[in-house]
């Protein structure tokens, strides 16, 4: 595992653990947390057109940024209580994404693999 | 940054670019797309009790940890749209979280640091 | 369709369009604003114990009981601009779930259907 | 109330209680299955322009009204379990809304009342 991340996680369970806050962290907690962290992440863009969002001023992605960081910190408390290696599951899914979207039926198709 | 993460992100890129998927990865979209995959791994706990949650059988842990890897996944690439850097993002989040929840007044309590 | 819920959507019709925000609401952007209402929800719930719950003081009800409001006002303004009637899409699903969970295999067992 | 509404949730009532499923059925956890309906909802439009969401062929629009379905029978639900009148506090959130976003100042703009 990325030694990077595993300090991240390191941080974030001394950073619980300072603040008795694991009785609140369950999985399931953790989960909706990350659900809501990434739909205060969405409320970012959603009154947005796609080109403004590909053109964000660098005070807005500041705030997206803040956002994203929510996300990834609950991500990676929920996988550190689930045992899961984060790094491992995103290469193994994105084979798996692979194989569920060939190059050559995908292409230029937002169609989701079920109906392509 | 992590090299494990901007590997990851090439990754990524390489994969959206043969697909000619590019055109579908608006900031706005991925954010969507990111909210959908968290609310799928919530699906995984929605039912359970906390208690089950922290306890699951290791063929549940296998499907959640699919879910979490896809929000990393888009995760990954959104903060790659808005030239973010993750890590540090995540790192500075953390810090930011530490002012706002001090350890003397956050202790044992699940408070919003709004109301706390 | 019902005469209140007919009388709210044309409230809200034009609330739209005095603010001129019609081309704001696309079903696209609408289907986004009701899931960052519905985590605005969950985020009332997130930290809390079932039982706490199941019991919550009448004041944090009534903040939740304004987040049940705005995910109403979206799933009602998105349903009038995919042109479907909101109640008979409910009963019909309420039909549909009959079906997939059949009182005899869903008793007691909260099993997604897929695995009944 | 709406007489339509409080037949829809005497329904649903009679739903959950025939399968034994009023244990499952605490607020906390009834706002997560809404929170995930939503985001079933979203992935129908993720990956759509705004255009193609306003013209969605009948068949796509028949699969996003089930949606639409399930996010008012868990908005109902809730709704019933927190003792809150939907249509009441729907309106009341409605004209709450008026005074955030007054015409003169908000028209033509989606910038948050916070910032407006």
């Amino acid at each position: 595992m990325s030694q990077d991340i595993q300090a991240l996680q390191a941080a974030l369970r001394a950073f619980a653990q300072e603040r008795d806050w694991e009785q609140f962290h369950s999985p399931k907690n953790l989960a909706a947390a990350l659900s809501v962290e990434a739909a205060e992440l969405l409320e970012h863009f959603q009154w947005l057109s796609e080109e403004q969002s590909r053109n964000m001023p660098a005070e807005k992605r500041a705030q997206a940024a803040d956002e994203v960081a929510d996300v990834l910190l609950y991500a990676l408390q929920l996988a550190d209580k689930l045992g899961i290696d984060p790094l491992d599951a995103a290469w193994k899914k994105l084979g798996t994404n692979g194989e569920k979207y060939p190059v050559e039926r995908a292409r230029g198709r937002s169609t989701k693999y079920t109906e392509l």
